[in-house]
């Protein structure tokens, strides 16, 4: 059944989240496809910035640590983000970057499960999830065993009373492949496997159930659905049943029971602040702040919904519109199972991003071969898909990679 | 020799660096002596900052990793702020926080120097950082001691060949005592230690000489006297030599050889990019850059001759003005051998302080008795100094600890 612009034209009239689209500022004519990558800035973010600039830091300096509430912000950030993955409170802290809260994590799961000396994770797991596996393995104070699965659907089967943790990706940063959390993380602790989720690609695009899952730790970034801004702080979530048993190395001030007593003795908080390390950067907090706000009175089923409905899409136009240059849609064919970006392999994928790109169509390109598109239901809309698989046609019917000016490679993160 | 107000008047006439302070923002009346915790807002920070939001995240999105030097600003800003502190280019990068680049530094000292097994460090330094030196011990893989030395001056004494690592702080946080980095350096060396040097409470206030001194691993914060904003990220200095052998375990894809292969494997970067992590702030890194442009065009000698000399009029005015009252300066008596901040000891010094802030003079309070006033040359001058103690004389005289309303404890950082 073949899919028309006007077709998607209606689905946008009918889209109960369009309008939420002002809730940002997005340069006229462009399809930014990138939102998993770095989300777009919030229409409030500039001036909320410019107040703590101004005016917390201009004039009351100091005194803002209390007044302004920055010295809790990363608590109650955490709170608030809580409620989109899923949480209760005091079980997020939002504290410096992914790679060291996984750092954190794994150490704190490896502390619990002492008596197992085995990390499984996927080999196609993005790579700062499996270098940060490396450094806490080689620094857990004993020997560990890490086990790269090739294949994740067969993650399950590799859980044994040997292994202490599993490092899993909610969803794949390459394929969009989206794991089941909710029965992974059952069969895990049937095993005795503690599980560290990694949400980068989850959190803000679907609705995460960390509580309702059981999961025992997860981390998260801010900067791509949460649209908190670049390299804007991540998070880190401990379920409440580990609070007092876990530990963790990076055991600065901020994670002390009681940090304005300048005791020269480590004493761990209670709590998920013992998550924590040291001082905060606050201009950036602000920006989480403000990137959670875009998501302020809306239903996370209602994303996901359509964050489905536009992946779902964008595979049926591509086969639809680009069916005979050869692309190959990688991970699953169907929306229910991956998350909010599809990948695309095609040889000469990166000369056709860049000429997208130049026709105002933002996607990035993964080594070696894949196209990539995030589809981020806060403020793309289906005309806009219908729009990129236009351009995306165009460029392999110009057979673009033979134009030299898209042939050099860039840095895209 | 009494010091009159016109003197106070005729130093600021002389001062070379008093027009410096129009380079901030500072409200009209304040006299603001707590820029050693957190330095004012730079004049330019907020335009800066505002276009760093509205075009490279509003507009350029993504495109800004490259584009606007977003990936790379770590390492440049690690070489500017390698100008303030002595280093040469590629031995600095800015990322993370103090406690966290502590973390790094002391893994890779203790790796470098593997066949020893204790760390040193002054038991009266901040609480971070012995919070986080018991973390890494504890995670170094081995047995490590920790030595607690009571009396800094006598540090020296107790290197040994059991030593692997010193941990020092330039300028004592709470007393305000410079330690000779270069003597220091020599003698830790000749009995084969590293050394690991904290510079929050010297980068920005004197001329630190790491190269010279040849340091091997010093950290420090930039939201102090740099004037990067409040949490601003912080900075790692290892010397080239170390490059080559050093490892630190929060091995995050920024500090991988070629992040960008996305291999699944770890491979340190060579230089100082090994000591990144994961992805930085690029709000609060932008705060950096404008702090670090504060310093443009100045001369680090004079910055530290005139904070010699408004420390030395302070002290000098405590005594002239407020010698009834059983104040104690704390530290040494002449400011050579200080940084560029005063701690005063007195009973009802919490309640003093905060009589203080409501008339315009903002010190801070570190328990249990320490009134602590910080004098940033860029900004303060030596007028302002003779009426902060006139303010300090009238709460004294005035006996404002007998107003209930100055008790409450309030947390400053």
């Amino acid at each position: 059944m073949n899919i028309s612009k006007q077709d998607c034209i209606a689905w946008d009239q009918a889209d109960p989240l369009r309008d939420y689209r002002n809730r940002f500022i997005i340069e006229p004519g462009q399809i930014y496809l990138d939102g998993n990558s770095l989300g777009v800035l919030p229409a409030h973010t500039s001036k909320k910035i410019e107040n703590t600039i101004q005016y917390e830091w201009g004039v009351d300096l100091i005194k803002s640590w209390n007044k302004a509430g920055w010295f809790e912000l990363a608590g109650k950030l955490g709170d608030r983000m809580g409620e989109l993955v899923g949480a209760a409170p005091d079980q997020i802290v939002v504290c410096d970057n992914t790679t060291i809260n996984l750092f954190k994590a794994i150490h704190g799961a490896l502390g619990i499960n002492r008596q197992r000396n085995k990390i499984i994770a996927h080999k196609g797991d993005f790579p700062t999830d499996l270098y940060i596996i490396e450094g806490a393995a080689a620094n857990a104070g004993r020997e560990i065993q890490i086990e790269l699965v090739e294949d994740e659907t067969t993650i399950c089967d590799h859980f044994s009373d040997q292994v202490a943790v599993a490092i899993l990706s909610h969803v794949n940063y390459k394929t969009g492949a989206l794991m089941d959390m909710e029965e992974i993380t059952r069969r895990a602790h049937a095993a005795g496997v503690l599980v560290v989720w990694d949400l980068c690609h989850s959190a803000g695009a679907l609705a995460v159930e960390l509580d309702k899952c059981h999961v025992d730790f997860a981390v998260g970034c801010s900067y791509k659905y949460l649209n908190g801004g670049p390299g804007a702080p991540a998070f880190i979530y401990a379920a409440k049943q580990h609070h007092a048993t876990m530990t963790q190395p990076l055991s600065g001030w901020w994670s002390h029971a009681n940090p304005f007593d300048f005791s020269h003795q480590y004493v761990p908080a209670n709590g998920i602040k013992r998550m924590l390390s040291g001082t905060q950067p606050i201009l950036s907090l602000c920006g989480v702040s403000t990137g959670l706000d875009t998501f302020h009175g809306i239903q996370m089923d209602e994303v996901r919904k359509k964050s489905m409905a536009l992946c779902q899409l964008f595979i049926d136009l591509v086969t639809q519109r680009c069916g005979n240059y050869g692309l190959e849609i990688i991970g699953p064919i169907h929306a229910e199972q991956r998350g909010s970006h599809v990948s695309v392999a095609f040889e000469q994928g990166y000369s056709v991003v860049q000429a997208m790109i130049e026709q105002g169509v933002t996607g990035d390109f993964r080594a070696p071969n894949l196209m990539r598109f995030g589809f981020t239901p806060l403020y793309i809309g289906y005309e806009q898909v219908w729009n990129a698989i236009e351009v995306l046609g165009d460029c392999l019917q110009r057979e673009v990679w033979k134009d030299e000016k898209y042939d050099r490679r860039s840095l895209v993160t």
